[in-house]
């Protein structure tokens, strides 16, 4: 059950719901087909988006000498322990041990140098999708935490940090949409602080969710501005119109196959996943449900009407025709893999020209004339995307808690609230005082949306005058 | 020029026209937007189609353990040389060395197994997108023949060998229509000798093209079905209607970034690359040509609405505004990356309110009144790419010669032939006595469309009775 074992509940959905299978190396997870094409709808959205900002894809390579990988000291101190190291190709071993990325910055930014001379050159705006490996030691966790993900990342450089600073929130704006719109999760776009921010930036924004049953945060993805602290490292300089040599202003940013687990964690339940319509690769499952001495034939063209018609709607809708199961054994089949709309066509169905509708987050049972069928089904799969954002969105609402004091923090931290509170803006502290079986708690993000801060508010940790509402909450 | 040093000739075209840049670890390369956007036209075309054919995408994992690499004997013996090994994460040596997947089969087939167990469960029919890491330690080139790689990759599995057979060949007709009708170069289907079948396989299915300039074959994509090798060593079984074990009968096959080098190698010229309109990212480049007392504003706008008009008829089409540069540097530089249809637009067309085309392949200039632009720049781009795959038919047609002795075979071969012969089908022989600086002569595939062959024919190599036509050649 969701709420009495949260950790056995999502480690056996995202196998039953046949999101992910084991591989044999741990940390590692085999992305089955029904996990991909969430993947997939939400790729579609976001490289046309892209697209359209005129960001170019490309593809760079898995390997890192390991020279450039440490020209970035900030950036390196980051990622080494994490690192996967290649060191021998057939029976022979390499000269110089190969990094495989972690990510991209220090595999992409000498071709930046190479390729950035004068102004005309900017902006040079790349994205490629592809797998990373962060060979990560403790806790691995199917979507939030594995050892290779994919993902895309963007790599971007402009003559001026306002180009930077203004395409830095363009991304997070359609981060917040994955989220929000696709996935049905509400976010809360801030910024992280120092302590948090990206290894070797100048400073990171988030959309940062929130998971109920764990009380955990989790950094849903991240647009980074790294200044100029790679530019200066890699040389990566133009010439200005009035002829002097400058250093260009870098932002780079990404999201992750960790989306899909966030979507799990908040909407899955005890029956199983819980899909919201706009990524499910199935949005209305079609069941037949014949009757010993009725028209078996006829209720299977009906089914297959059925979904022609949806299908030519616009709407991902399949028939399940297998004779060897039960009706009753499919709803809960479909149920665990979180099709949100079933219908349902019997011989009595068949005789009125209807099918009949269940929805799976109420049982609200309806039924439809085959002639209302596409524009009332759209209706309804608007309305549970709708219902599935709101409902999620109060849960996570009630889970913010202001406080004012160290006294409340900790007791909010205990009840794993997501907790808002004025902050001095220095962090480490916190981290030591909160240590624990539970893991300590961090500061999630400081909220664009700030709270009015009235002058002479104290810092809920130092006591220190506060210059910031923050976030806080332990979180993946 | 490509007729003088072709191998010269390839590396400077593939940089200068914006295709790859050079990483700087051996044998790996960059791909720049202008070569992805390529991969991305013949990717949704690919995945479109098999989504189709009900086939799924998923994501296995870039590792795999050394054991199960090793489960199928002549699989491993043909890759073991390859492998790059992972041994080392952060500070840490690991137990076992970790495999980088050169392929996919051992890293998939254990889910075969433990995914299929009734008849209900076939087919299976998965892919995925995704890179690959062959460490080759001998003449890296770009696109054919680098150390990491993109592909797809295609595993399936199916109750009966009739079901594999027929999928091999409904791939193998999409891996056609990709070098035929995107790429614009010709290939022939065939079947691969025993000794250059995939290692593990029952049999491999090619499209194989031809380089006239080196006269190299290049095996251009390969379908295999798997027989029941794997299914044995991997338990891959399920129970028949009869209520009896069976093996499953397995395929997979792959194209790879390596099409973008055929394309390269077919088409380009001594003026840089020549991109087929179907894969250019850019099909018509539109550019200003202001006079100094003109009206360059009116062309600037003449320009933009000539895109628009273009990109609503669903051209890709862009403008080259930058005033840096002379239009006369432009049109070098639209040539050398390979886009084939010039637009020009000067004071004069404005006053006529007509553009000028200029084709690149015949430098034919025709002035185009805006009212028919986007019909008539419809017909241009389909006349050149239908041009591109005669003109290059014609001279792969021009290098196949027909051989019955050793004696023509070896004159043959001087002269840089795809060769056609009869065969007995022993093959160790021909490569030994061919060995030297070139290269040793290799079997291409013996095409589905066999001339006839009459009774007594002898093989062109063993003086044996032939038992086929087989094309022999160079390779890449």
């Amino acid at each position: 059950m969701k709420d009495d074992n949260f950790g056995e509940w999502y480690s056996e959905v995202v196998v039953n719901g046949e999101m992910i299978e084991y591989h044999d190396i741990s940390g590692c997870y085999i992305l089955r087909p029904w996990a991909m094409s969430i993947w997939e709808v939400m790729q579609t959205f976001f490289d046309a988006e892209i697209k359209k900002m005129k960001i170019k894809n490309c593809y760079f390579s898995l390997f890192v000498s390991s020279g450039v990988l440490q020209k970035e000291k900030d950036h390196i101190e980051g990622f080494a322990p994490e690192v996967a190291w290649m060191t021998k190709a057939g029976d022979s071993d390499l000269e110089m041990p190969i990094a495989i990325r972690p990510t991209s910055e220090t595999v992409m930014y000498p071709y930046f140098s190479e390729r950035i001379r004068e102004l005309g050159d900017l902006p040079l705006r790349l994205n490629q999708w592809c797998n990373v490996v962060r060979w990560e030691f403790s806790n691995p966790t199917p979507f939030i935490r594995s050892r290779e993900f994919l993902w895309q990342e963007g790599h971007t450089a402009f003559a001026t940090k306002e180009e930077a600073d203004t395409e830095v929130l363009d991304i997070l704006e359609l981060y917040r949409r994955i989220y929000e719109e696709f996935l049905a999760v509400p976010v809360i776009k801030g910024k992280k602080s120092e302590h948090e921010k990206f290894a070797g930036g100048l400073y990171t924004t988030t959309v940062e969710a929130f998971v109920s049953n764990t009380g955990r945060g989790v950094q849903g993805a991240t647009s980074h501005c790294l200044g100029q602290n790679f530019a200066e490292m890699f040389q990566i300089n133009f010439e200005t119109e009035e002829g002097e040599e400058s250093m260009v202003w870098q932002n780079s940013w990404a999201y992750t196959t960790r989306t899909i687990g966030v979507m799990i964690m908040v909407h899955g339940d005890d029956k199983g996943l819980v899909m919201p319509p706009k990524v499910a690769s199935v949005q209305v499952i079609v069941i037949p449900v014949p009757y010993k001495d009725a028209n078996s034939q006829g209720i299977f063209d009906a089914c297959a009407a059925t979904v022609k018609s949806l299908e030519e709607a616009g709407i991902r809708a399949e028939a399940d025709y297998r004779d060897n199961y039960s009706p009753g054994w499919k709803y809960s089949q479909w149920e665990l893999k979180g099709v949100l709309l079933r219908i349902e066509i019997g011989p009595k169905d068949l005789a009125n020209n209807q099918v009949r509708a269940v929805q799976r987050d109420n049982s609200a049972k309806i039924d439809i004339p085959m002639a209302d069928l596409t524009e009332r089904v759209k209706e309804m799969l608007n309305n549970i995307q709708q219902n599935m954002f709101d409902v999620a969105k109060e849960k996570r609402d009630a889970c913010i808690q202001v406080v004012h004091t160290w006294e409340q923090f900790v007791e909010a931290l205990a009840q794993k609230k997501m907790i808002l509170a004025p902050w001095c803006d220095e962090e480490k502290d916190v981290k030591a005082r909160t240590k624990g079986d539970m893991g300590a708690a961090k500061s999630l993000c400081s909220p664009f949306q700030q709270p009015e801060l009235p002058e002479g508010t104290k810092c809920f940790a130092s006591g220190k005058p506060a210059k910031k509402w923050t976030y806080w909450g332990r979180r993946y």
